[in-house]
């Protein structure tokens, strides 16, 4: 559980989180919890699809693979317990009762299905069909966009703030994501393993379902682009400090596009 | 998630969160929501536990595994969706909040570490190693005691019950709990595959820490009935109806002793 969810990594969805709170207007200190939630709740996933029965990827995050490092059954339940535990935290943090429920059932529905998990099951089964760019975003909104989306949303929730201003935060999580994703995709056919900390290319060998597959990666580039545009409108009307969250959505292309 | 979710089943822990709930002096049509995820985290956790990586059975409640039915990858993602979705009904079922994220909270830990996931970690590091009775409690404690235990804990928290009684619900599930795993370590020595529904004599074979390993079949029979009589003192304080609790409490060792 440490080996894999203490690993390098961006901290993409905690800091969106973190970032969320203080969007709107919140104390950013006090959602630590929840921000270690999503993250773990990440990192579960990354853990079951790395798996020999899944995408079978040996380096992640620049190390071994949770799976090569400790063997398959340890993997498996390593992430099943940074699964569990992601949800003992989020429903047990310092906040009001409902704040602790309503963002519990957040990151529940963020995580299954349509979600996370269900995203990687469309992403399986899509393996070796014809590249198609509704299921590429469906499997994206699913396996990268919920989470992403929720971790904003649920930033907002900490803060104590309003539906609309939650709702704005995730819907700005969700272009952040696409955005993000499709950067994802971008990096799988241009960066070298080094960089990027994980094999390169495997998605286009394995058929894989992406952006660049369906639209070119000129075509992958716009989309990405237009992703953010799209994402810092969401955050016109918040009270608190969106200046983070602006960054964020920058850096979700920087290195691809 | 249906195929091993829907399989038959005894049902051992949502009954028991029901039947608590009623002892406790709820009604027990309002915790079904409850109900149904104390059973979906059993199913998840009966899923992986059969992957090849961990059990490797092929026959569960009767019928294939999910993953001979449905292949490795499949079956890894439809147990962490089911434990996805149990998390979601429970923190969003109708109840208060602080009900909704309390009885969340002891569901994710017993799920994870210490409790059901770690029990199995425990259970695979010690195949093979000599029989020893502190060890075969520690693994059963976690393994299945905490999610029994969990269930009845939550079926009074459902109930409104005071924090008193919710405590005595606990104690009465981990006995009964420790009584369940007794007798479903002498069934497996004692049945055969088909009263089972699942192969027997497993256990023996990789050298599983069991209660009859450590203590004889007779041993056990008598462990699992003092099991039971203290189950049974722990209902003298309920102010609701007991007498469901009282013929599950029987029910536990009925096949074995």
């Amino acid at each position: 559980m440490r080996y894999s969810a203490l690993a390098p990594g961006k901290r993409l969805r905690p800091v969106l989180l973190l970032a969320s709170c203080r969007a709107a207007g919140g104390d950013p200190g006090k959602s630590l919890d929840a921000a270690c939630a999503v993250e773990m709740v990440h990192c579960f996933s990354l853990i079951h699809d790395d798996l020999p029965a899944i995408d079978d990827d040996d380096l992640r995050r620049g190390i071994a693979t949770c799976h090569v490092k400790y063997g398959e059954a340890v993997a498996i339940l390593a992430g099943d317990a940074l699964f569990a535990f992601a949800f003992r935290l989020i429903s047990s943090m310092d906040a009001m009762a409902t704040i602790r429920a309503d963002a519990t059932a957040a990151l529940a529905a963020a995580a299954g299905t349509p979600g996370l998990v269900a995203g990687e099951v469309l992403d399986i089964l899509s393996e070796g069909t014809e590249p198609d760019l509704q299921a590429v975003q469906r499997i994206h909104a699913w396996k990268t966009g919920k989470l992403i989306s929720a971790s904003c949303e649920i930033g907002g929730m900490t803060a104590g703030a309003a539906a609309a201003d939650c709702h704005a935060l995730s819907e700005y999580g969700r272009w952040v994501g696409q955005a993000f994703q499709i950067a994802d995709d971008i990096l799988n056919e241009t960066s070298t393993a080094e960089e990027l900390g994980k094999a390169v290319g495997s998605d286009r060998e394995r058929n894989k379902q992406t952006y660049p597959a369906v639209m070119g990666l000129q075509g992958a580039k716009s989309a990405a682009r237009e992703c953010v545009e799209k994402a810092l409108t969401e955050l016109q009307g918040l009270k608190g400090d969106t200046e983070a969250l602006r960054s964020l959505a920058m850096y979700s292309i920087d290195r691809s596009v």
